[in-house]
């Protein structure tokens, strides 16, 4: 059986070391008498590496090749993996992608596409890197109703966090180490903006609740305007902040879906995740919380979850894959503001102290938080739990403040 | 499709909850017209119990009704769990359990039987009750090479551990407690002796390694013999005591194979699991740490994992899972003796001083711990790393010493 790979980069030759370097025991595993890469798609050319004579720049080849079965696709970003892809799954061939973005807007229709040429597309790569994730989600708690999941679900954001967290690093000396590090990149954005993990909970989402989550309908927040004081105040309530993504299952059918910025409590299983690491709690009605922990990112650990895909594709070569993934529905994500949660407020004031009072009264009671060396002006609190509309329409009433900062407590 | 369940106790009696309570989320993702549970063998009755009508005493009722193709097995015990499985296989049935003691004992030989009759055997809630982690093991981690496993297996342990660590119970106190909440047994002696235990990591062994590990050859050590002395001290090193089982591969071709109470590190993601929770660690070439985290036993997480098997078996009835189980062989596993270790040892001498002058110079250099209104004739210290077979024989040289305690330090 042949194997061809899209997309040579970190990912994609990461893909072809395993392959290499795990051979007899993936031939084993797959149950054939090979397994062999014979293209690799990229425009660019790589003279002196090992793989060099595998490299075509010219994508027919691998279509028009009957004795290609399995596709990577490892090239990342919508087009053209979109329209490769899905010209794959006609021409049936199996696909493996690890590209969140094509199966976050894509999944349900290269599902479909699958379907009808009685091929598979499996992405367990997509979502968690190497951690085991989407494969637990639709076979392990197969007999449970999932009710909720959540999780610190990009590595770069998770870095810097953690750097402002226990070295008192500011956001722009973190990320710029983070950089350095190579864990971001140098247009960072994607990251720290939270998009990234945006598409990876859109797939989460799709894949417990059974409807296409589309990442636009998703509230996202980045971290970029995470302060220390901000850290500071965090610690004073007794946490974290952490990028935290989530979804949610509503007894009115909708579900909730939200990426942000979280107060997390010491002790929970996600605060204790730090530097690159992701962590995935999924909530169960049968098993209560499982949580699934390692490395999110990383050349190795994520070709080693696409190449356990391949294997699952040359096993079930002739046997569909069934992930319940169905089609959208408008208004299916229901509006952050009508979600209740609980936040924390950090403001300039004149009046502090008439300011805290205020929210006393207005919220019917708050935490007040403090920190050491704060600015005589600057004051915070934390909310009880409301509609998040409710909660910033009263926020709005007090009087005589700046607000500097609003971050969500969850309860993970 | 119908179903038979053997044993309705604990989890049992939650296969047949869950099997009613999402009968028809089961149906579709088992691709079937319907999915019955048809009998439940069990010597006692139950009047006025809601499947009073399905309770059988007879078990070639099972065995000759050839609409039944799963059956599943909660009896526990080795027999006659064992004699009723292999005659479930050898009779075209597929066989889900939870039994571990079974699937440690018999793993190999069952699924032998199972590959024979073209049938599958499958076993997912016998290690870490709902956790899903035999099928990630098997499929998810496929394309890496499994160096090492450790875990805490045993949440009856667990829970008692918290209780002396967290809330200064002693051993006898703590283990009250966890009979009055229910998570201890009358007879307490499997989980605390580490026997539980010691199935779990014998069968991960198996799976990881590809061999059968025989539980007997597995050194096992409970945690009667801790005290709060202990948990003192280990808090004076930096981290907790918890009962950790392990394997590792060796590079001689032989594996390691222990369950002792361990001395874990603070900040290691093991050191964080507490009372009942259970955590898998997954030390793999590519994927680096995966650590798998939830409830480790109670009615439902169990149930819900035995269901999730029977739902594989019926997309499944015509294929084999291969889990790559070879037979067992002799000297395998090698002594604990010969195994690298650092160790904590606590003792009582006449003349403190001395004794830890000497294990300066006989360990070349120890860490010597601390703790508050400690006797004045006990003292107690960390060794270096190094086979524990000499660092045993070194402690027999120190003079005019009782040791109290040795506890093993891990890297975790």
């Amino acid at each position: 059986m042949n194997i061809a790979v899209m997309g040579y980069g970190v990912v994609g030759s990461g893909v072809a070391e395993v392959l290499a370097k795990n051979h007899d025991q993936i031939v084993r595993k797959s149950r054939q008498d090979d397994m062999q890469l014979k293209y690799i798609l990229d425009r660019r050319t790589f003279p002196g590496d090992v793989n060099e004579h595998l490299v075509v720049s010219d994508f027919s080849k691998i279509i028009e090749d009957d004795s290609v079965k399995i596709v990577v696709e490892t090239m990342g970003g919508l087009h053209p993996a979109y329209e490769f892809v899905l010209e794959c799954l006609n021409a049936g061939k199996s696909v493996v992608t690890s590209n969140k973005e094509l199966v976050a807007e894509k999944g349900c229709e290269l599902l479909k596409a699958a379907q009808e040429h009685n091929v598979n597309f499996l992405f367990e790569a997509s979502v968690g890197g190497g951690i085991p994730i989407i494969r637990p989600i639709t076979q392990c708690l197969a007999a449970n109703d999932i009710n909720e999941i959540a999780g610190i679900l990009n590595g770069t954001t998770n870095f810097i966090l953690t750097m402002m967290i226990k070295e008192g690093m500011d956001f722009d000396e973190a990320l710029r180490l983070a950089q350095r590090n190579g864990y971001a990149e140098r247009d960072p954005s994607a990251d720290i903006e939270g998009h990234d993990a945006c598409r990876k909970i859109a797939i989460l989402a799709a894949l417990c609740f059974g409807k296409h989550v589309y990442p636009a309908d998703i509230e996202t927040e980045g971290i970029t305007k995470i302060t220390l004081a901000d850290v500071d105040y965090a610690a004073n309530w007794g946490g974290v902040i952490k990028l935290i993504a989530r979804a949610k299952k509503l007894e009115n059918g909708k579900i909730t879906a939200i990426v942000s910025p979280a107060f997390v409590e010491y002790g929970s299983q996600l605060a204790g995740v730090d530097d690159v690491f992701n962590a995935i709690l999924v909530r169960g009605d049968a098993i209560g919380d499982v949580v699934f922990y390692g490395r999110g990112a990383g050349k190795l650990p994520t070709a080693s979850a696409v190449v356990a895909d391949v294997i699952d594709c040359a096993v079930h070569i002739k046997e569909r894959k069934d992930f319940g993934w169905g089609e959208g529905e408008e208004n299916y994500v229901q509006s952050y503001l009508d979600t209740e949660n609980a936040l924390y407020v950090r403001f300039t004031s004149d009046n502090k102290e008439k300011a805290l009072s205020d929210a006393q009264e207005i919220f019917g009671g708050v935490k007040v938080l403090e920190r050491k060396d704060a600015p005589a002006n600057e004051g915070a609190f934390a909310t009880p739990v409301a509609k998040e509309g409710d909660l910033r329409e009263k926020l709005a009433k007090i009087d005589g403040i700046t607000v500097e900062s609003v971050i969500r407590i969850t309860d993970y």
